[in-house]
């Protein structure tokens, strides 16, 4: 070989990188992918499309539009009127709350995405209920924080043990940054924790300086019971973070979420809100469907629709699981959790049903500490009642080979 | 005073933020407000109402809905259909784009947002042009950027000058992380960079390992001319990021943008996107209104339009501005930059223009190193024909006296 001249190594765009971005992220699972893959799916928390409000959409795009061309598709801050609709329906809940206490978002995952980036330095502490909903976890977790489970019950978050938890950290100067609860209709128990308990986590959070962030992504559709008071409206002192979303109520393709909390977080919150304010077409479009009373007609529909698949769903449980998986009775929301007996795995249970046709999401995928293989989340919101009774009769019989294998 | 047994100090929200969460960062400038606080603004570029397509817009909605409210409503990925349109874009113009070299965005400005995360520590050398977009640059800036401002003249940013810049930081031992270059129809100048100084500028990105981010908002309306080939498709190594948008083109109050560039950097600009990937709902309708040769018709529309509004400002300013005012003629775009002789500064001619009821950009408002004062932005985009005539009378008068209060 004849020698070469001494050349400088190749530039590369590698090395361009901030030290941020040199490591390529996990990929976090954030909203659930349509269920294309399996055929009868009761894995994810999907809306079901047999209600989505299209022709009504298509009004309220048509109407916003040609009204107020300027305002909806030029360059502007988002629709004042469906930030007071947010108000207005807060203040039917007991939340008196102002334009600066509300912040909208795209999706109640960019808020919960949002929060460690202003509330978590590597090594801080969040406390986080087990099982919870991982999408949100996972992003805590990928910014540092060191999260501890607090056990949840059939009144979800375990308040005793939350004090518990809170007074040892304090005993060794640690305070916590938040508390990451979902109070009604939990993702993924179902479970809603009882007014008692609600008092309790409000006066903890404020005793011992620590923000509460309630996900209420399923709060409106209650199918039995007596609505409850929200942790913001038992707050007195500012340490509650409400997070919400049009998801559940709307279409979760809309990408629509909000937060309500004091304007001084919210204004952090914004900070990392790189792409600035939500865009002015979407959020006029939204409020304009959602005048005169037309979003909450639509949610006593969803509530009615939801609440028969559900009790659908407990039904096939009650004639089609083995008499000793333990199914919680959900008062609203999307989901149903079955605890499963000692003999049973969740896990070895997913390729069961998989050959049956039939997903659902394994109880370990609701925790970050390999707990959760004795459960199963069900969804009863995408499907439909014939599917639902389909798909849980064949988990049933997965349960019954799974069984038969075993023993 | 009776003594009071020793308290803990009162917990505050305000303790538990992150550092990078603590002080609060001065508002950005971003988008343009909409301008209704002066009755006849110039100062930004807002798209004409006039033009906005909301009966098809609202036809596409419905259509979207309709036909596929699975898939348009529900949890899932933004319209495949939409980044094929893009990559079809993209195509006539030589640039044979995946669609893994796309990444849809939240506006343009949600990418040139994310880029600093990606690419800046706090010291490195970010490269601008000067005058430049500040929306973008002063983002470059809080991340930590170290900027050094290459001058510009009617052919755009001068090429000599970047490359001496480039050698003297090379013998430094400094790799600037990139360059931020709006080579076509310039913000605020309106210039065109040509062929030869395009071919430069990339082959220096290339040389000294650079990143250059083509910032293309305003291409597609060209008034007259061949259209020239944009960075990327000059571009054979890679070392081109060229940024979207459909503000321009479409509706700013959609707020869509789109990056095209290598695989690897999309994905990271992707890690720092924290609400995940856009929504399907607001990609379907525009993927719907862009289709069967919609959109096309509708630039080529705005192209009349604008060009009608430029030479209408351009007439009025040769009829009203003193003849000492040197105005660049743009081959398309928004805006029409007038540098100023030396007794007019754009400041002092700020409030003799309010005075009168009118608005324009100060210089001074697209340097971050006080240079500007010598030349004004005009926007034709957003006015009629008939305010725009009025409007520049007006500054052509608010000159006068200015002169003659100076003399």
């Amino acid at each position: 070989m004849s020698t070469q001249p001494q050349e400088a190594p190749a530039k590369r765009l590698d090395d361009l990188y901030a030290k941020r971005a040199q490591a390529v992220a996990a990929q976090l699972t954030g909203p659930a992918p349509q269920s294309g893959a399996t055929p009868l799916s009761l894995a994810f928390g999907l809306a079901d499309p047999a209600l989505f409000p299209t022709q009504e959409l298509s009004e309220a795009t048509a109407e916003a539009v040609a009204e107020r061309p300027d305002a909806v598709l030029n360059y502007g801050p988002p629709s004042a009127e469906l930030i007071e609709q947010i108000a207005t329906r807060l203040g039917r809940q007991g939340i008196a709350a102002e334009a600066n206490q509300l912040l909208l978002s795209y999706g109640s995952s960019q808020i919960l995405a949002l929060l460690p980036e202003v509330l978590v330095d590597p090594g801080d502490v969040v406390i986080i209920e087990g099982p919870s909903f991982l999408g949100a976890v996972r992003r805590f977790e990928q910014v540092g924080a060191r999260l501890i489970t607090i056990p949840t019950d059939a009144q979800g978050m375990d308040v005793d043990a939350l004090e518990d938890s809170l007074a040892s950290l304090a005993r060794e100067g640690i305070r916590p940054k938040f508390i990451y609860a979902i109070p009604t209709f939990h993702n993924p128990t179902g479970v809603t924790m009882p007014l008692e308990r609600r008092k309790r986590l409000v006066a903890l959070g404020a005793e011992y300086g620590v923000l509460i962030v309630e996900d209420d992504a399923y709060g409106d559709l209650r199918f039995v019971g007596e609505t409850l008071p929200s942790l913001a409206a038992l707050d007195t002192e500012g340490w509650v973070l409400r997070v919400g979303t049009y998801s559940k109520i709307l279409a979760p393709g809309v990408r629509l979420g909000w937060a309500y909390g004091q304007p001084k977080l919210l204004q952090r919150l914004s900070m990392f809100k790189l792409e600035g304010a939500n865009g002015p077409f979407l959020t006029h479009v939204i409020a304009r469907y959602s005048a005169d009373g037309r979003l909450e007609a639509h949610i006593e529909e969803l509530r009615a629709l939801y609440r028969y698949k559900c009790q659908v769903m407990l039904d096939t449980i009650a004639r089609e699981f083995p008499s000793d998986v333990t199914t919680l009775t959900p008062e609203g929301g999307f989901f149903i959790w079955s605890k499963l007996p000692a003999d049973l795995s969740a896990n070895a249970l997913v390729p069961l049903a998989a050959k049956r046709g039939v997903a659902f999401l394994p109880g370990t995928r609701c925790y970050t500490n390999g707990q959760g293989d004795d459960a199963i989340r069900l969804a009863f919101s995408y499907q439909n009642a014939e599917n639902i009774v389909e798909g849980i009769t064949r988990i049933g019989d997965a349960m019954r080979e799974l069984r038969a294998t075993d023993h």
